[in-house]
C-alpha cells in the first residue's frame, strides 16, 4: 500500500468523488449538489456561479490543443456548467491564470483569445482575474450567468416516468483525443478506432478542442414547455461523460435510469466502430446536456432541437443505470475518469 | 538577455503589470481597473467579484504557515478586494484547489478549515468550486459580495486636496515574514530587523499568517459620512505594498501624493527598527485600506475607526509619490513585488 493509506489518506487514495464529498461538509447542505451554484434565490433573476480549473498534463497539453483551444475550452466546459443549471444569460468570466515564467506570452495571448472567442459566441465579457508565476501552466475559470424567468435546472428533480433525453451525440470528444494522440488501439479492450473515415476525425478532433456549451438547449427547453406545464426538469452535463452524468442524475432524484441500447446518441457514422458504445457511455468530456423531464415536453424538445434524442426512462430505484429488456446493470466503466493520477 | 527576449517575450520579460495591462485588453475598457469588478450597475445592491490565486513557493511555504493559514489567507486576500470596492456584503466564495495526488487529505481538510474560519467572521459561504491533481499546491479563490446603497470606491476618484488615509499600520506582514524565515539580514541594506521584541514579533506573525480583510472600515466609512456629503471616496488595498496601493490610487485619479514622513502608517513599536520606513513602504501583503477622501470626511473616519490615520494628501499631478517638505519623489522600491521570478 501507498504510504498515504489508513489513517492519513492522501488524495490519491480518497480520489475525486470522496474528495469532493469531504469538501461539500464544508460548505451548506446540498450547496455542492449541482454543476454550479445559485445565489439569490429570492430574486425572479437568480445568479448562477461556477468554478472549474484545467491543468496542463491533466485537461490539455500542447500535443493535443493550440493556445486558442485550451481557452475556448476553458470557457465552454465552465459555461456548460452553467446551461446545465438552466441558465439563459451569462455575465462574463474571472481568469485565474498561473504559468512558468518563460512561458510565451505568445501562448497566453493565444488563451485569452480563445475564452474572448467563446464569450463572442456565448455572451459576457472577461471579468477580471489575478495571474502568478507557477511550475506548470494552469488556468481556474470562474462563470457568472443568470437564470431566465422559468427556474433552474437540478439533478434531483427528476421523477419515475420522466423521458431521458440527450442533446447530442457522445463519444466523438474521446475519439478526437484518440485521434490526436495517435493512442495505439490495445486489443482486446480497444478495438481499432482507426477505421473512422476523415470526415468523422474531423468532426471528433472539432468536439474535443472546440466543445459547445449547450445554452441554446436551455433556450429550447423554454420556448418549447407545453402550455400550462410546471417548470420541473432534472439534468446535467456530460462533461465527466454519459454514465457519470446519468449516475448523478438519478443519484440526485433517487431513481433508476432505464437505457435504450438502439437509442444510445451515438454519431451515425461513429456507431460502426467497435468501441463507439464504450466511449459513449465513458469518453467524457462531451459538454451536452443530459435531462429528465415529462415525456410530453421531452417530445417537444426532440421536435425543436435537431440532434437531441430520446435515450430512456427514469424508474423507482436508487440510482442504478439499467438496460432497458432484460434490466440488467450497466457494467462499471473500466477507466472511471478521474484528476488525480 | 534571457532567450524570450525580443519579438517572442516570455511572462518573465514582460513583468505582471506589463502583462495584467496586455490581458486587459481582452476585457471591456477600464474592467481592469479596479481591485475587482462591479457587475449589474443598474441594481441598487451592485454585485462584486474578484479572483486570487495563491501558490505555493510564491505566496505560501509549510515554513511560514500552516494550512488553516493558507486558507484563511486566501479567503483573507480575496475579502479585502472586496473591501477595496466596498462592499458591505460577502455572498461567498468559491475555490478551485490543485495539489499532488500524494498530498494528505489533512493538508486540504486543514486549508478549508482556514477559508470556513474566516466566511465565519467575515460572512458568507462556500459556493462551490474544482479540483485536480495538478504539480504543485495552489488555490484559486473567487469573491462574491454586494456594495450597500452608498456606492463603489473605485481608484479613479481621488481629487487634489483630499486626504490620504490608511486604516492600519503597515509593514508589520514583512517582518512577521522576516522572523518566520529567519532571514539573515544583510547590512547594509537590511538593517537588523532581530531587535525586534517577542511582543511586536508575535503581532507580526499574526498580521502575516492571519491577515484581516477591512470590511469594517467600509462600514465604518458609510456610518460617519458627514451629512450632506456626498459618497466619493477613493481607494484600493495594500496587498501589494502602502507604496504600490499610492501609485495605483495617484495613477487612477491622476494625482500626486504627498506624504508627511513622520506620519507613515507604522506599528509604534516597529517605528524603532530601521528597516520599518522601507517595510512599511514596500513590504506587502498589509491588506489594509488606503483611502482618499475628503478631509472633513477623513476626520470623523479616524475619530470612528481606531488605528486609522492620515498619512497625506493628493496634490494635481500625474502618479508621483512625493514627500511633504521638499517635493522630493520616493526612491522606487528596490525589490518591487512580482509573482513572475
Amino acid at each position: 500500500m501507498a504510504e498515504g493509506s489508513g489513517l492519513a489518506p492522501t488524495l490519491a487514495d480518497l480520489g475525486e468523488w470522496e474528495l469532493i464529498e469531504r469538501l461539500g461538509a464544508f460548505a451548506p447542505p446540498g450547496q455542492f449538489a449541482d454543476d454550479a451554484a445559485l445565489l439569490d434565490g429570492r430574486s425572479q433573476r437568480t445568479l448562477v456561479v461556477n468554478t472549474d480549473v484545467l491543468v496542463e498534463g491533466v485537461h490539455f497539453s500542447d500535443a493535443t490543443m493550440t493556445a486558442a483551444d485550451v481557452g475556448w475550452r476553458a470557457a465552454a466546459a465552465n459555461l456548460s456548467d452553467l446551461a446545465a443549471m438552466g441558465c439563459r444569460e451569462v455575465l462574463g468570466l474571472t481568469v485565474a491564470l498561473v504559468a512558468p515564467a518563460a512561458t510565451p506570452w505568445a501562448w497566453v495571448e493565444g488563451v485569452y483569445q480563445g475564452l474572448s472567442a467563446a464569450l463572442g459566441c456565448y455572451g459576457g465579457t472577461l471579468l477580471g482575474g489575478d495571474c502568478s508565476g507557477g511550475g506548470q501552466r494552469l488556468l481556474a475559470v470562474t462563470a457568472l450567468g443568470r437564470l431566465g424567468a422559468d427556474g433552474p435546472i437540478r439533478r434531483r428533480d427528476g421523477y419515475p416516468g420522466d423521458a431521458l433525453v440527450s442533446t447530442g451525440p457522445h463519444g466523438l470528444s474521446r475519439l478526437g483525443l484518440a485521434a490526436l494522440l495517435q493512442e495505439i488501439p490495445t486489443p482486446p479492450a480497444a478495438p481499432n478506432w482507426r477505421q473512422a473515415g476523415p470526415a468523422l476525425l474531423e468532426r471528433a478532433v472539432q468536439a474535443h478542442r472546440r466543445p459547445r456549451p449547450r445554452l441554446d438547449a436551455v433556450a429550447a427547453l423554454a420556448s418549447c414547455r407545453p402550455v400550462g406545464s410546471p417548470w420541473r426538469v432534472a439534468g446535467t452535463d456530460s462533461s465527466d461523460g454519459l454514465a457519470a452524468a446519468l449516475k448523478t442524475l438519478t443519484q440526485g432524484s433517487g431513481c433508476d435510469a432505464l437505457l435504450e441500447r438502439r437509442d444510445l446518441p451515438l454519431d451515425p457514422e461513429m456507431a460502426a466502430l467497435a468501441i463507439a458504445e464504450s466511449w459513449c457511455l465513458n469518453g467524457g468530456e462531451d459538454f451536452e446536456l443530459v435531462l429528465a423531464l415529462d415525456p410530453g415536453w421531452a417530445r417537444q424538445l426532440i421536435q425543436a432541437l435537431p440532434g437531441t434524442r430520446r435515450i430512456g426512462s427514469l424508474t423507482p430505484g436508487s440510482g442504478i443505470l439499467r438496460w432497458a429488456g432484460d434490466g440488467s446493470p450497466l457494467a462499471d466503466a473500466d477507466g472511471s475518469f478521474t484528476h488525480f493520477h
